[in-house]
Parts: C-alpha cells; sequence; structure tokens
C-alpha cells in the first residue's frame, strides 16, 4: 500500500492539521535523541499496540457519561487520534489499518444511528448522549483521518466522507443550531468538529459554519439548555471566531472560569494550529491581539502552588495543569507564542509532550536546559470581552495565594458569588471555594453529570465567602439577572511586595445596598507570615440581615467566644443553598473582636474579626437535605449581622505549625491582640491591627478618588495621614 | 580549664552512656567522609549555636503541656544532651560551659521547688505537671552530664549532685512510689531516669532501684492513675527489668501499642545502651530472648506503608518511623542487633543518624551501600509477657494492608476494641480505628492532654471496626474486667500469598456471647486486585440487638439498598459513644446481599454484605455531643441487626480508580455479584462468592480443631470438600 501513500489529493498535502509534511521528518530526524519526546512517543505506542492487541468494538450508543458505550466511543476517539500520530511518525502501517478499520466501522454504523436514546441534554448526539461527546469525537477522529488521508484510496476517502464525516458534520451544525450557534464552550467544540474535518476535506462550505457560524437557526432569544444557560440573547454573533472574541477578555481570561478554559483551550489551540497550517492567511494567532495563546499564561495564573486550577464557577477540584489539554496548551504556546522559556519548566513537570510539531520544539528546549522557572506572581485579570466586566485579582505572598472574584456572570457555569474570595497556602486550601457538585464521568453519582446540588447548593450565595443578605443569592438567583451586571473594580496595586491590595465593587447584587471588599496581603517584619486584612464595607439605607462565612479546613483549636452546641442538629434555613448547612453551633461575641482558629495540615490559622454585640455567630457544615450523599461534609464559620450600613474587617493570619511527629507546637496563637476600624465613612476606611508585641499598623484606604495622583489628607484621632494613591500602610507608636 | 579534661574520676571514664571514649575517638576520626552523620551533626550544631546565642532560660515552672514554662523545660533538656554530644565530638569548650551553666542554673532553682503547681497528674513533678516529665529531663540531661563529667571540676560536680541529681532521683522514686513502682510506661521512664543518672555518678544504690524498683511503697492494690490504669496490682513486679518482662510480649509487641512503644522506645534503648557499655555483665540485649532489639523490629512492623504507625489503643494519628525515638530505636538496633542491613533502609528514609557510636555505625553502613529493603510482610504478633494473651495480626497483600486486634488490654492506654481490624491501601486509610481523642502538646486543646472525648469516644467499642451488642461497650467498659481477659487466636496463616488469614475469638466481652472473627486477603486472579473477606461470627442464646460498623473515608458513590435522610439530626443513642454519634440515614436490605460503595483518595471500595430483611443500615457520623469540636468529623456505616446467634460476611473490594485531571472512572463497580454463607455451624463456616463474570469461590474455615493435622471432609449441597488445615479456598463452576 505504499503507493497510496503519495497519493496528494491537494497541494499542500496531509497531514496538516497538527502535524505537517515538514514537522515529521524534522520528528523523525530527532528520534531517539529527545528524552520526553521519545518517553511520550514510547508510551503511546505501549498503549496503542494493547489497544491495538484488544481489537475494535464500536457498539450501539446506549449510556450516559461514565457507562460503558460512552466510555468505549471516548476511548476510540483518543485511540484514532493517537493511532494516526504513530502511523505518521513511525511509519507502520498496522496503525493506519487500524485507523481506517475502526473509521470504517463508524461510517458502517452511523448511517443507521437515530439520535442517542438518553434524553436529559437540550442537544442530543448520535454517538453519544450529547452533541458536545459527539463534536469531541470529530475534533480527534479529523486529525486520525487527516494522518492516514493521503494512505487511503479515493474510494475509502469518499466512503468515510459521504457516509460519516459529512453527515456527521451536518448533524452536529444544522441539524442542532441550538448546540452550535451559541458562545458556549460547547458550540466552541462543535465549530472546532466542523472546522477540523472540513479543513481535512478542503470543504469551504463547512469551514464558513465552523468560523462564522450558520446563517440561520431560528432560534428564540432567551432559550436556554439543560444547564440552565442561555442559547441565544440579542445580537449574538456565532461561530468559533465569536467565541474567540466573546468569553476572552483582554487579558485572556474565559468568562467560564479555569475549569471550563482548561476544557476549551484543547479544541481552540487544535483549531488555531490547524487554522494556522492551512490557512495561514487568517493569522489566527495574532486575532485579537494573540489572545488564544495569551490565555494559555493566564490559565497557568488561574492554579495554585501544585497547579491545581482555582475551582471558580463551575470548576471539578484537583483539575490541573497536568491534564491534557493543559500539555496541548503549553506545547503550542510554547511553539507559536515566542519560545517562553517559563512554559518548558511546566512541561518537564507534566512530563509529555504532543507528538507533533510543537512538542518536538518543547522536548528540543527542555533537552537544550532552556527551560526556567514559571514565577507566578499577583495578577489581575480582567473579565469580559472588552475586559470592562469586572475581573478576578489574585495576590500572592510567599507560600499564600488569595483569589478575589469580582467577575461577571460567567454564562451558565457560573456562580452567584459576587467579591468572593478563597485562601491557598503552599497548594493547600485554607479558605475554600466550594467548587462544583458534580463527580464527572462516574456513572453512580447521576450519570457523571451535574447532580442537583450544583444548583441548590454550589452555585448558590451562601455557598461562598461572601454576603448573602436576607437569605437570598445575588441578582435572586437570577441567572438572567445576573448576566446583565459584573461588579466593578475599585483598584488594583501590587507594585509594592509588602501591601498587596485589591478592591471592588458590587452595586447590583441587592438593589438598594453596596458591597464594597477590599483585600489585601502584607508581609510585615513585627508578623511571622504575611497576613490577609480584609475589609468588606456593606452601605444600605435599609436594615438587613448579612451572613459572611468563611469556609475553612480542619479543626477548631479554640475561639474567644462562647458557644453552644445543640443536642438535635437543624438546617440553617429552608432555600438557596441554607437548607444544606446544618447549624452545628451558635454564641455571640464577648467583646468588640472575634476570634476564630483552627489548625489544618499542621498549619495554624486565626480570623481575628470586629464584631458587633448583637453578632450571631454560627458554625455550620455542609451536609444537610442531600438524600444522596453529594455534598461533602465540610465546616463553615458564618458571621450573622442586622443592620443597615456596616463594616466586617477582618485578619487572617497563617501561624506556626504542629508536626504529629515532633508532637511540637510552634507559634499555635495568632499575634492579632486588637482590631479596629478607626476611621469609616464613604471617602476612607481605616483599620488598626495591634499585635501581641505593641505594634500598631494602620491600613487607609480611599474609597474614592481612589486612583487619582493628588495627595490623600486626612485626621484620625488627632494624628494627619497624608499619602498619594489608593491606600497607605503605616507603623504607629502606642 | 583543658586540665579538668584529664580528671578522669573512675576506673572507666566518662563518657560512657551513649557515648564511649573509643566511640568518639571513631567518630572523629571518620568526620567529613560519612555524609549522613556529617550533615546530622551539621544540623544539630546549627540549632545549639542558636539556641547558644539566645541564652538559658530556666523559667519558674507553672504551665500544662503546650504553655511557655513547659516547653521551655523540654527544649532545654533536648538542648542540654545535645550540646553534650557536640562537646565531646567537637572538642568546643563553648559547649561544656552551656551546658555546665545551665545545669548551675538547675541545681540553683531545684531546691527551692514545691510541687508543680497543676494539679491534673496523680504524680506531680517540679519542673513539670508531671513526673512523667521531670523523668524525660533527667533522662537527656543525665546524658549531658556525662558529656562534660571529666570536663568538671570535683566541687561543679559535688554541687550539681548533691543540690539537683540526687534530689531529683530520689523525688521521682522514693518520692513518688505510684509513680515509680509501676509497670507502665511512665515508670519506665521514671526507672530509666534514675539508672541513667545513677551509672553517671557509679550510684548503686539508685541503679538497684532502677532495676528492680523501690523495695517498699505502700501502695495499695487496686489504686488507679489519672488516666484511669491500675498503679498496682496484685504480685506485681517493679523496676525496669518488670519494664520489659511483663510489657513486651515474646515477638516484642508492647501492650500499650505501638504509639507507646515509639515513646517508650528511647528510654528502654538508651539505658539499654548505657548498661551494655557500663555494665556489660548485665548482658542487657540478650534479656529475655534479646527482646528489646526485637522489638524495634515488631515497631517498624506496626507501620503503614508510609511509616506511620497504626493507631491501636491511645495511638497519635501520623506517628511515625520518621521520630526521633525511631531513630533512636533505628540506630541502636542496627548497631547492637547484628547490623540488620533493612534498618540501613529506613535510617536512609529517616536521613539523620545519632550523634554516637550507633549513628556512625549506620552512617557508616548507608556510605558503603549495604542498606536493603525493609519488606514489611504479614506477621503475627502475641500480646502478653508470655505471648499467651492473644496478640495482633497484620496481613500484607500487594498495597493493602489489614490490622487485626484480638489482644489484651493494653494497660491504662487499652481501647475496648475486641476483634476490630482498620485497613490500608498505600499508607492511606480505607477503614480506620480512631486513634485517640487528644492533641498533644496542642495547649488550646486541654492543655494538650488527653481530652474528655477520648474516654466517652474513643475508647468505647462503638468506636471501632467490631461488634458492639446492646449499646453496651465490651467488659461493660470496665477496665478492671477486661484487664483480666484477652482474646485467644484461633489461627493465623499467611504461607500461602494468595490467601491470608487470621482467625480469633472473644468470649468474655460479653458474658454469654462468643464473638468468632475471621479475616482473610484473598489475592485471586480473577479479581482486579486482592479483596478481604471478614466473617464475623455471633453465638448467643440470648436474643441481643448487634451493631457492626465500619468507618471509612470519603463520599458515598451507590448503595444497592434505599435510605431515608432525616429533616433533624439527632444522636445515634446516649452514652458509651453512641452520643457522638449522629444519625444521618437509616434503611433497609432490598435484597440478601447488601452493597456500600464509596470513593476515597482516587480509589473505589466496595463492602458487600451478607443481610437479613430486618437488618437496620445506619449511616453515621462522628460529632454530636462534643461542646468543643475535639472530635472529626468522620462517617460510618453501621449493619444493627436484632438476633440471637447470626454471621457477618462481607467482602470488601478496592477498586479501579478515579483521577480529577483525567476525569476518567475506571472499574467503578464492585466485582462481587453475589455473597452467601453456604455453610455455618459449630465446626465449619462457609462463605461463596460470585463475580460479576459468574466465577465460584467457596472459603472454608474450621471452627474448631483448627490446628490439627487431619483431613477435614465436608458435604455441601452435594459437593464434597476435603483438605488439610485451618481454612480452604476452591473455584468451582456455576
Ligand atoms: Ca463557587
Ligand atoms: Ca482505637
Ligand atoms: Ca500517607
Ligand atoms: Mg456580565
Ligand atoms: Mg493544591
Ligand atoms: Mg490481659
Ligand atoms: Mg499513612
Amino acid at each position: 500500500a505504499l503507493e497510496k501513500y503519495n497519493d496528494q489529493s491537494d497541494s499542500q498535502g496531509h497531514p496538516s492539521l497538527i502535524l505537517t509534511k515538514s514537522g515529521v521528518e524534522k520528528i523523525k530526524s530527532q528520534l531517539g535523541s529527545i528524552p520526553i519526546f521519545d518517553a511520550s512517543l514510547e508510551a503511546t505506542k505501549d498503549e496503542i499496540d494493547a489497544e491495538i492487541e484488544l481489537g475494535i468494538d464500536v457498539p450501539i450508543p446506549k449510556d450516559l457519561s461514565g457507562g460503558y458505550t460512552h466510555a468505549r466511543h471516548k476511548r476510540n476517539f483518543l485511540m484514532l487520534q493517537k493511532a494516526g500520530v504513530l502511523f505518521q511518525i513511525l511509519d507502520n502501517e498496522k496503525y493506519a489499518v487500524y485507523v481506517r478499520d475502526m473509521l470504517m466501522a463508524y461510517a458502517k454504523l452511523y448511517p443507521t444511528l437515530p439520535v442517542h436514546p438518553q434524553t436529559r441534554s437540550y442537544a442530543r448526539g448520535k454517538l453519544f448522549w450529547q452533541c458536545l461527546n459527539d463534536s469531541n469525537w470529530l475534533v480527534y477522529s479529523s486529525q486520525a483521518y487527516d494522518c492516514i488521508f493521503e494512505w487511503l484510496s479515493k474510494e475509502e476517502r469518499d466512503t468515510l466522507e459521504n457516509d460519516l464525516f459529512i453527515p456527521f458534520a451536518n448533524f452536529i451544525s444544522e441539524g442542532n443550531p441550538q448546540f452550535f450557534n451559541r458562545v458556549h464552550n460547547h458550540s466552541t467544540w462543535g465549530n472546532v468538529a466542523v472546522g477540523m474535518i472540513a479543513l481535512v476535506m478542503d470543504h469551504d462550505e463547512l469551514l464558513e459554519k465552523a468560523l462564522n457560524g450558520l446563517k440561520t437557526d431560528n432560534l428564540k432569544v432567551g432559550m436556554k439548555d439543560n444547564d440552565g444557560g442561555f442559547i441565544k440573547v440579542e445580537g449574538q454573533k456565532v461561530g468559533f471566531l465569536a467565541n474567540v472574541d466573546e468569553p476572552f477578555s483582554p487579558d485572556g481570561y474565559y468568562t467560564e472560569g479555569p475549569y471550563y478554559q482548561r476544557y476549551a483551550m484543547y479544541p481552540f489551540l487544535v483549531f488555531a494550529e490547524a487554522l494556522h497550517h492551512v490557512k495561514p492567511e487568517l493569522k489566527i494567532f495574532e486575532y485579537k491581539e494573540g489572545v488564544l495563546l495569551k490565555s494559555v499564561n493566564t490559565l497557568i495564573n488561574l492554579s495554585d502552588a501544585d497547579g491545581e486550577f482555582f475551582p471558580l464557577n463551575d470548576g471539578q477540584k484537583g483539575m490541573s495543569y497536568y491534564s491534557k489539554e493543559l500539555v496541548t496548551a503549553v506545547d503550542v504556546a510554547y511553539h507559536y507564542g515566542g519560545n517562553n522559556p517559563e512554559l518548558l519548566s511546566i512541561a518537564k513537570k507534566q512530563d509529555r509532550v504532543l507528538l507533533n510539531d510543537s512538542g518536538l520544539a518543547v522536548a528540543l528546549g527542555i533537552k537544550e536546559g532552556k527551560d526556567k522557572p514559571f514565577d507566578k506572581k499577583s495578577i489581575n485579570l480582567s473579565d469580559g470581552s472588552n475586559g470592562d466586566e469586572g475581573g478576578v485579582g489574585i495576590l500572592r505572598s510567599k507560600g499564600l495565594e488569595l483569589v478575589f472574584k469580582y467577575a461577571g456572570q460567567g454564562l451558565s457555569h457560573g456562580h452567584y458569588d459576587k467579591l468572593s474570595f478563597s485562601l491557598y497556602e503552599e497548594g493547600e486550601e485554607v479558605l475554600q471555594d466550594y467548587g462544583l457538585s458534580r463527580f464527572v464521568n462516574i456513572e453512580q453519582k447521576g450519570g457523571g453529570n451535574y447532580l442537583k446540588e450544583n444548583k441548590t447548593w454550589a452555585k448558590q450565595t451562601i455557598a461562598h465567602n461572601t454576603i448573602t443578605q436576607n437569605e437570598v443569592s445575588h441578582f435572586g438567583g437570577k441567572y438572567e439577572v445576573g448576566s446583565k451586571h459584573h461588579s466593578e473594580l475599585h483598584f488594583y496595586d501590587a507594585t509594592n511586595p509588602q501591601v498587596q491590595i485589591v478592591s471592588a465593587k458590587e452595586t447590583n447584587a441587592y438593589p438598594g445596598t453596596q458591597l464594597h471588599r477590599t483585600l489585601a496581603i502584607i508581609d510585615d517584619e513585627d508578623f511571622e507570615k504575611p497576613f490577609v486584612v480584609d475589609i468588606m464595607n456593606v452601605a444600605s439605607e435599609n436594615k438587613n440581615q448579612y451572613d459572611f462565612p468563611y469556609y475553612y479546613f480542619g479543626q477548631i483549636m479554640k475561639t474567644n467566644f462562647e458557644y453552644k452546641v445543640p443536642s438535635e442538629l437543624k438546617p440553617l434555613g429552608k432555600s438557596i443553598g441554607y437548607q444544606h448547612l446544618w447549624k452545628e453551633a451558635e454564641g455571640m461575641p464577648s467583646s468588640d473582636n472575634v476570634t476564630f482558629s483552627w489548625l489544618n495540615h499542621g498549619k495554624f490559622y486565626t480570623i481575628t474579626t470586629t464584631s458587633d454585640a448583637t453578632d450571631n455567630l454560627i458554625l455550620a457544615r455542609i451536609g444537610a437535605k442531600d438524600p444522596e450523599f453529594n455534598l461533602r461534609r465540610e465546616p463553615a464559620f458564618i458571621i450573622r449581622r442586622h443592620a443597615k450600613s456596616t463594616t466586617f474587617a477582618s485578619v487572617i493570619e497563617s501561624h506556626g505549625n504542629y508536626s504529629p511527629i515532633s508532637e511540637s507546637a510552634v507559634n499555635a496563637y495568632g499575634s492579632v491582640s486588637s482590631l479596629k476600624v478607626i476611621y469609616n465613612n464613604e471617602n476612607y476606611t481605616a483599620v488598626q491591627i495591634e499585635n501581641v508585641n505593641g505594634k500598631i499598623k494602620i491600613l487607609v484606604i480611599a474609597n474614592n478618588d481612589a486612583l487619582n495622583k493628588n495627595e490623600h489628607h486626612l485626621e484620625i484621632k488627632n494624628k494627619e495621614y497624608k499619602w498619594v494613591g489608593s491606600y497607605t500602610y503605616i507603623t504607629t507608636i502606642n
């Protein structure tokens, strides 16, 4: 069959998507001398050889995710893609035969298939329960087809294209406009699937649909999918380019959050790579000022010290830059984005590369020792296609990472979590964002899909470290309302490594109430480690109930207030998440400051917060009304206050350590002896922190005019404060 | 002061406890060429140099453990010991000066001290709240004194001995017979403290007290300490030798369990080392057939794959062979116990050695590459001074470790946990023993001491994976009763790596009821991994309630029975531990088999158990009636049955895996499709396990005559079974 190999059917030839003819030659010439590439190749070869031994199985579709037919078809497309690549690199026809035979089996099955028997999706596929997974299949299978294209006979290609690829592409596009014509990670996959196969087949009409969407779709504005996301909004642009334009901010932040950004990176980048090869005139990597490549850097910055993504919005905890999508992202960004040596250190940790031109570039870079540490610094990332819809601020100081979310709604995967934050230390969660309520691909848990607790718990405001007013979620928990708004950055300043600070306001979550939160990490030599200052200013003309939780982990060490534990546990409320919280204890402040300390992963933590005498202090635990044990039993410390305007000012310290091996407890007590709001009006808020050694620190923030260059003047208790900038931080003598 | 250095006051000379004159010379000659020793020396030097910079502080005793004066005096004795060693090895007088000055400060303070102001202990110390810690101080300080003995003037020695060491030794012995004259880890420390200083001072009278206890003590039989342990029992032998004789079984198992064995190892072994040097005629390392050195091997075997000790009885989780006591134990056992190369691999992991003769031997062994992996195999360890009071059986198969406890009471640190077990996989707990309820040395938590929940929860039977009858703990929770009894080994057989099995009976925990539990790990090619078979036969003539928990970790995946979650949580009972369990859900079996599966640390687990239609299936969680949040909120699956005689037969499978990075769930379902007790009488019990592929396995155990050599004959459902030995395991055709 070697003569087929030279049967080039168009000017450019194949492969041309993620591999190129010249790239393949270069790879072959280096094989055996590029350790990380050679190892990746060997692992892939072992996997595919074993799979070929097992034989091909293309079952009749039946199951939800997690079930056998789902898992088998998913594995098939992954195997197809890898076998195609092996054929190109190793020149061994057995891989081409495997790809051809499996594709032929699909070509035989596909025309017989009705839509998938499972009815859960707003856009049911044929191989899978949703078009999304069918699109995954086509994105990968297109690459396999590209790899054996020239090896196949014209008749074989005709069969595959007419019986499989063209009807497949038509079904997920024209057949499912509610899926294809959106701005959403689903449609990105759909667009890319059609675009990839269009590039292989040199099919201009399909490529046009992929890039710019269907011309007509007969969809009604306001339609929603089964996750509650809008299918069509007024003035919606569609197609792949719209899916780059809209969800990415100019900073490369993807509005659905890092978990879905990770998921979407693969189709974005493989299609960009393919377009770069086949349609270089599109200059896809320069599109929107190079946002696709920039977003890889952004995504890495949205991970903790272990590389785990911050679980903003619907995010599964534990997903990290070790995922296969990030191997693609890092390799492509390195190769097409100017060979940033910091990316090589991530690739080194991933310990595998793509078996293509970009993987080769990375392998060579590592071999030549060009890697530099990826030094994650504090960063502020705008949200919104124009970068003017709030954002996410990440403060980093020594081992601490603070993630402050003041972004837009984040499409259908967004949570009602305005001005919420989470805190990490050395890759461990200190104050958590719960993430999603789903066990992705575990069939026993609701077919591996979103659980109802995702809506009743994970998305609700009370599940987050922010204010819930009157036991109602932000925007009344209404997606239509939340989607119209976003928080506003007040200021962000990380220029001084001793005082890093971010401040944002939210005026729409609760009409009539303004939330203004400022978070700082302060690295001060009078404290053992950097500490967090958290100032939540709430302004309202009406008296409201404010619930302000801190979702900590681990064992309570000590509080400075008395609390009672009930003999029977009752839920904290009836709905919007409260029904899922058991009230484990309740108390009242015994002084102007409340302290709450705990031990987790061998470190001590203390929150010191200013309190009102009438505050309720609630110790809660997730897990009520959870009839299938879908929720994790994790605790919260909640400050409940009835007030009009009020300030929650807190210092969060990490201190000391405990080892069960040495059994020694070092620095087990926090070092804040007193915390006071010493000034607070519409123009300025000042907090005073005194430590156990009598050192006094004052942080003043400008609540207005934070960005002007004029000097601020302020008198507090007969002392004058003058500074330029949005805040000042000073040490005074008692 | 160099002339003092040669002022040898007795024939043998000093140092002679853990260092010897010749050993010091050998060390000096090797310095710089023994990496692990050099690094340990460097680390110690850095620590002591920094401490000397800070200056000496010998505060007036005031605090409980965790408080400043406690921590300071504890740190002082550790510093003294290390500084003494540095003086010997480095020949730098500043270390001798530091030791002398601190000891002189103690000599000045000690005569002025009343008993410690904290009144919690049955034997209050002077420097510390309990004589135990005073004894720690003397064990370490004796070594420091030994190191500078010859450097001191006669006058200085007289002052130290007359004002400090002799009154100190008298106080913890004659002054506290209730502490000194026992068999307990407390008195071991007391005996060794007196013995060590006696050896330095060449004080025969004190040495005799140390070895053989006080001749008269005026203690009453039946007295108890503040932990509830007996101080004096009828016919009690006392002193160090009695403390070797009694708590150690011939297999080297220490009856209080591994956590306390670890704690006691240090005084046992340093005193043994010192006796070996100064009184070689005692042949201490050969005493009781070499049990002291053997026990080091035993203790390492009582740890999981990470080296963490199984938390039997009062054990703090996380304590491991990385502790300083085990550095001592491993080095001493290597040097004086025949240079077992497997110990070198543990020392390598510890990455530090003692700065003495045995540390040098280990460092040289490692340098010469003599280390071999410490291959922990299945092992059965007898309990009781004669090895006839039950024991602990540990079964190991691939990544699984099963710990079956059928031992004696374990003195005052024992739990009411007859025939309980715990299960580990790759160093992670699968089915836990709760351990103790205490945050050792964390002052905020009850002064770092035992919490009341240790008695109300951790010791109670319901806190363990075993049977609780009629909501009463074993022996009625009475220490006096439990101390009279132990379970009996029925058989243990790990000769066949495919079927490893241990079986024991308990007839005293509940008079009138016999508990007979058999646990096996079976590695069968028809299953993905080894699985556990658990057969608990209960025989009683009365109808009882049996509660049978499995304390799992992680997220419930699926059950084959329906359960209801209540809208309010109530405790499961009123006392003996039940008051601490919330009843989170309750259900009934829907078939002859109940299945319960969960996910933890990326692995799936399934329990399949034979059920009665009237069983109550309870999902519980620890944490009720916990007014200070001392307990961990961890779950249990409890089978509750009302019956006379009954069998709980279960298979516990670990299967598959889940990664939040690949998001793929592999082998997420257990593979047992049916479990039946197909034969059960006083002579034999047979269980039949069918897997999802229709493979049928039968395990038959002999309930009597398990150890005889005759052939067993048995007919079950018209099939004949013949075998020799305590059990048979066969595969049959359906
Ligand atoms: Ca969230
Ligand atoms: Ca226990
Ligand atoms: Ca571990
Ligand atoms: Mg918006
Ligand atoms: Mg992490
Ligand atoms: Mg006994
Ligand atoms: Mg472990």
